[in-house]
This record gives C-alpha cells, sequence and structure tokens, in this order.
C-alpha cells in the first residue's frame, strides 16, 4: 500500500507553523507498513488543492489531507477532494448532530457557517473529533482512499489514534507493537553500520532509528494479528541487536520520550540512594534535566553550579593549591567538586562536570571540547576525561550526557554488588 | 516570481527528522517578496526525485532543494536535478578545494567518494558552505532557477542567508535587512491583535511574528536598493510597534539567536555587575542558559540548585523556621533564597525560584503553577508570585524566563539610576 501526504493551509506553506502533523502521520504510516511516497504542502487555493489531491490519488493508494476542515470560506479541503474523486457534497444529520454537541458541550453560541463541517462526499465514512468542532472523514472509492483530518495537532493525533490507524489495521487485519532501545555510547553511523542489513531489509518486525545529540534511539516494531504474536517477533531481534551492539542499550521502553534522567532517576528511586551535582562548563544542565523528571524530589537533593574558581573553593572545598597547580579543568578539581559536592549535600553519588565549551579559552594543552567528569560515592571517587567536539551548546550536552550515563552505571553496580 | 521547494530525504519523509529547513526556507522567500506555491518532500529515491523536480521546475520559476549533496551513493540530489534540466555534470576544481580544506581544517581523513560533492551541473554558480563539507550551488536554464542546499539545518541556513538571500535580491535587484523586536510579557495573540493591520498590510517593510515559550519575537523586513533606504522604512515602522506595545521589548538585534539570557548577559556586562542564582523548580534551568552564552564567566559566578528543604537551609541559610511557618514556596522562603545566594556567592545581584511544577504536589492554597521568584541587591530584597499554567516543561521554562527579566529590569534600571 502506497500513501502519500497532502497537507493544506497557507500558514503552513508560508512557514508560519511547522509540519509537525506530517511528521506524525509519517510515522504512524511507517509502523503500520504502509509506505510513504510524498509528502506534499499547498495553500488554501482551491484550484491549488485539487491538483495536487488529483496528482496524489493518480500515484497512491491511500492519500492522507490535513487542515481545511473548519467553518470559514478559507475551508475548502473535503470540497476539492470530493470534486478531485467526482462526488457530491451532502450534509450530514450525524455529524450535524456532533458539530452541534461540540458547542453545547463548550457552552458556546453556534453561528450557522458552523454547519459547513457537518458536509461531506457522498458515502464518507465519518470519524468522530473528540477535541474540536470538525469531524473528520474516509472516502474510499475504486479500491483508493482519502482521508480527510483537521490541522490542529491535538485533534490530528487523537482522531489518528483512535480511528486512522484501526482502519488501517482493518485494511490489513493486524495490531502494531513498537518498543524503544535507548543507547549511549555508539553513535549513530556505527550504530547503523551495525544494524545496517536489519535495517534495511527487516519488514515485519522492523527497525528504525532517530537520533538526537550523543544519543540514538532504535524503534523496533511489529504487525501481527495478536500483541502475543508481536512480542514474539520483537524479543528474538531485541536479542540480535543486543548481541551486535553490547552493552550501550541503557534502556528499553514503552515510550519514546524517555532520555537517559528518567533511566538515572529510575535506577536511583529503585535504590533508595540520592544524588548531587557539581557543575562547571554545564552550569545546571544535568540538574535541571534531571528535575524535569517527575518525582525526582526523592533521589536528587542538590545541585552546585559553580562556575568561577571561588566558587569552587568555597562551595565544594576545592583546595586553591589544587586550582593554583592543576587548572580549574582537570582530574584533581573534578575529583575534589565531585567529593565535595557528595560531602555538603549528604548524598550517596556525586558527579562532578568541569571542561572548555568553547568557542574561546582554549589552549594547546587544554583545547576546547576537553571535559573532566567526576564520581564520588562510599567506594570512592574516580575522574575521567572527555574530549568533545562542536558548538558550545553540543560539548555542554554530551558532557551532562557522559555525567549522567557515569552516574547511572555506577548506581546499577552497586545495586548489583549489593 | 513563483517558487517550489523539493525536500530530499528518506528521513524526513518518514518523520524521523521535523522539516525545519522548508519552514525556513518559506519564511525568508515571504520576506523576499517571492511567492511560494508548494513544498515537496521525497525521499532517496532516483526517479521520484526526477519526477518532483521536473513538475516543480515545470510550474515554478525558481525551485529550491534540500538535501542529498553527501558523499554517499544515496545523495543524488544535484544528479537528479542536472538530469531534469538535461545538463551533464562536471568536477569543479574550486569545490574540489573547499572539500579538501574543509577536511584539512577539521584534521580529518578525506576519503574519495567525498570528491563527489565537488560535482555539479555544468555551469553551476558553487556557493561555499561555512558548516559543512558540501558546497551548494545555483543552476540556471531558460530563465529558470534550480538551487541545490544541503539538509542540515545550521549548513542550509547559513548558505541560505549569505549567498542565496543576496541572489535573489541580485535578481530583483533589492537588498534585504532584517531587524528583530524581542517581546516578553505579552502573549502571541494580543501582540498579534495589536499588530493586525500592520501584519495583514505591510508587504514592505513586512512584519511576521515568531513564537517561543514565553516569548515572541517579530521580524522587520525591508527590500529596498540600498541598506539606508532599508532602514529608513523600519525606523518608523519600529517607532509604531513601540507605540503600540509599550515596554514590553527588552531588545532589538540584527540576530534571530538573541535569548533573554544574551540580553541579560549583555546588561550585567556593560554595568560591571555580577549575578547568582538559586533555583528550586526551575533546578538550574536559568544557570545552564545564562552559562550557555559566550562570555558569561566575567558576570555570572555561582549557582545554587536547592531542590531539597536541607540544601535551602544548608547551602542558602534560609531559616528553618521560615520553611516551618510559610513552607517552601512562599514570599519568605524566595526572599531568604535571594538574599542567601547573593550573600554566599558575593555577587551584586542574586535571582530566587521556588514553585510548583507539577504534575503532583499542588494544593488548593498552592496549585501547580504557582511560583514565587526572589531578587536580592545591594538596593534590597523584593519577591513576587507567577500563577503558570501548562506542563512541567512549560512552567518551568516560563519561571526561569521571569526571573531573568526581572534581573534584566533590576540591572537596567540600576544602571540608569548611577
Amino acid at each position: 500500500m502506497i500513501a502519500e501526504i497532502v497537507a493544506v493551509g497557507t500558514e503552513l506553506l508560508m512557514g508560519q507553523v511547522l509540519n509537525t502533523d506530517a511528521q506524525f502521520i509519517a510515522r504512524r504510516l511507517s509502523e503500520a507498513g504502509i509506505t510513504l511516497h510524498r509528502q506534499i504542502v499547498v495553500g488554501d487555493n482551491p484550484e491549488r488543492i485539487r491538483q495536487a489531491v488529483r496528482d496524489a490519488i493518480a500515484r497512491a493508494d491511500i492519500v492522507i489531507t490535513t487542515g481545511g476542515l473548519g467553518p470559514t470560506a478559507d475551508d475548502i479541503t473535503k470540497q476539492a477532494c470530493a470534486q478531485a474523486l467526482g462526488l457530491a457534497m451532502e450534509r450530514r444529520p450525524e455529524a450535524e448532530a456532533m458539530v452541534r454537541a461540540w458547542f453545547a458541550k463548550n457552552g458556546r453560541e453556534m453561528t450557522e457557517n458552523n454547519l459547513r463541517q457537518a458536509d461531506f462526499a457522498k458515502g464518507a465514512r465519518i470519524l468522530p473529533n473528540a477535541n474540536g468542532t470538525a469531524p473528520a472523514c474516509i472516502v474510499e472509492k475504486d479500491g483508493k482512499a482519502v482521508v480527510n483530518l483537521p490541522g490542529p495537532p491535538n485533534e490530528l493525533t487523537g482522531i489518528f489514534d483512535s480511528s486512522v490507524m484501526p482502519y488501517l489495521a482493518e485494511r490489513s487485519g493486524a495490531v502494531i507493537v513498537s518498543r524503544y532501545l535507548r543507547i549511549f555510547g555508539m553513535g549513530e553511523s556505527s550504530v547503523a553500520s551495525r544494524l545496517q542489513d536489519l535495517m534495511e531489509t527487516c519488514e515485519n518486525p522492523s527497525v528504525a532509528p532517530y537520533c538526537s545529540t550523543g544519543e540514538v534511539q532504535l524503534r523496533l516494531t511489529a504487525r501481527c494479528k495478536t500483541r502475543e504474536e508481536a512480542d514474539a517477533l520483537l524479543d528474538p531481534l531485541e536479542r540480535e541487536i543486543r548481541a551486535r551492539l553490547g552493552n550501550v542499550i541503557y534502556a528499553v521502553t514503552q515510550d519514546s520520550q524517555f532520555h537517559m534522567e528518567h533511566a538515572l532517576v529510575c535506577a536511583l528511586r529503585q535504590s533508595g540512594k540520592t544524588l548531587s551535582t557539581a557543575e562547571s562548563c554545564t552550569g545546571g544542565m544535568i540538574s535541571s534535566r534531571i528535575v524535569n523528571v517527575t518525582g525526582a524530589s526523592d533521589v536528587f537533593l542538590q545541585g552546585f553550579v559553580t562556575y568561577a574558581n571561588e566558587a569552587k573553593v568555597r562551595a565544594l572545598g576545592v583546595r586553591e593549591e589544587t586550582l593554583a597547580a592543576y587548572g580549574a579543568v582537570s582530574r584533581e578539581t573534578a575529583l575534589e567538586m565531585a567529593e565535595g559536592a557528595r560531602r555538603a549535600a549528604g548524598t550517596d553519588f556525586a558527579v562532578s562536570v568541569t571542561g572548555v565549551a568553547g568557542p574561546g579559552g582554549g589552549t594547546p594543552e587544554k583545547p576546547v571540547g576537553l571535559v573532566w567528569l567526576g564520581l564520588a560515592s562510599q567506594a570512592g571517587a574516580w575522574a575521567k576525561a572527555l574530549h568533545l567536539t562542536g558548538s558550545r551548546e553540543r560539548i555542554r550536552t554530551l558532557a551532562a550526557l557522559h555525567a549522567m550515563h557515569w552516574a547511572l552505571e555506577a548506581c546499577r553496580e552497586e545495586n548489583a554488588g549489593e
């Protein structure tokens, strides 16, 4: 099955809003095993909408449109699609009831033009919209399907997951199950080269990488008749990936929005341990990411942002002789920062970061990108150097990830040892 | 002049990355007075790229492609465009020199396949890429132009502003000058309703709003024969906007990447003052944003992330009686946090934040979204309450912005008073 997306809206075309709807639909189609060939954006112009839809129907089995279902004269997507399919429009009483019910529920008066939202191509399957006035629809003709969805992302995503995914599954007779493997310590290209054959040849289950600064996420998706069958496909694939990548996978979740700080807070909570941070070049980025995790207050007590040398001395007890002899960016300072934070905050673990984030401040001995991390626990204190590249923001982000990952490993090791 | 955008990349088509490039280009074209009719996304498939480019050239005067200029076999955009235009490819020595220079400068070894990035359609105008290996190009034929740009946003935006905008201006005989007005303390819809007539009717100079959490940026753009003429158009427009919006404009810059923390660091540097922070629910977000500004070390000495009550007592000297009587989220605690940070860090100013970021932890007296800010300076200490809404991340981001804005105002007032 081949699909195309036609996004309608002058505000999209002109770049006033980002086309997140197309991204969302593209990902869902890929999970559903449907091949997407094109995304198109056109403005609120009847002739150009008709032309784009007509071309798309000629090439694809399913055409999904976004936007232009509202009550104003600009909202012409359904009409343009009906014309492209050669179908007449009609007012649908069940859709009219939905529109009226929405206004009644939200205590707003309905003007007559809102009933345009109850007009559909003859024979359309109407899809209720839990988050807005405009119902969506699926129109089938000659084995092809046109799906008209509203533009606001919360309305579109709701309708897609509640009505369109089941329709696509019904057309192909399947359930769709995904799991996410989160990877740290191996770059995108290394991951890709080790898994290239799987990513290229596996269609069900499928493997797709998503990258952000310093992290790679693999999404494994299976389409089957039942969830059990899907898990039976995903388990051996996950084992195979683990065998190839080694221990760089730090978490496996059902949730795509799970990051290093979630894994760290989770591990600390499970073991009943606490953490503090001592940050120089990251400047509070680590503590801020940790505090963004709901429930962080049980495990994260205090952070020290010691940007100036005096602050390192005063707040963390770093010795002036250490700073004078080795400098702020050094093994010795990183160690004393971590030990000082652990002592001052009274936590089980402490991590420290001190580095040269650039763009200025580098020297031949201590170039931009040199970052020292420290880690202190009941068992002792350690330090290690990172040699990072990129912009100031990238160096800081990578340093924060490395520090959190080190604390995560330490916490897990201590758990395993107990 | 009519334009179309053809974005090439399977990762875009499949929704693995958002098409921010198309948004950027769409906005710039609108500023340059060029009408955009379509955006298209296709994957790394030669036949579908050729088809999309051929269709676009038939409809438009300028076709701008993104992506597919790299060294791998997947990178075929230039070749597909050349075929669509009926032009042969050739290796260009000046482009080869650019590619070799990039590898030399970055100390990396160059493999032979990288020289594919020096192959262009005959007669192409080559555009240097300051941020990556692949040079871009403009190919003209029969009065039409095809522009091939690399996909990575930092490369694309750099080339667009340094080479493509001047080319578009040259074609239309104009220079394009923009300035950015940054606004805090007025929502997008209020700004839009006060400026609606200007945004709808002003074509040259034009006004366009860009929004991020808590902030609105207005881009004012003029197209003229000279920079002086452009400024002469922009000055009265800026005055008119200032008259309508009052004092919510906290900065006017030539640079679109200028945020509250830049304004704050700038104001502190100008006045030779220093700042420290005491953060509870923001957890280091303020210090992290400040430290991301190059040169922050001159003015930002230390941050305190006091998430637990004990930390507030120990690090900042907040009195236990204060916490017991008023709670951690209170005027009194915010005041003592700011005063304690200023004292402990020895800075001219200190800001503090303590609030309920949610989703849990709210009570009828102190609901989710209640945030107290504190500010301490030589002149005294003050506190104020914010009532914010939204997700945990949104509440934290807004609280951080409010705190930085308050410190900015205090710094400017003290400067004005001296």
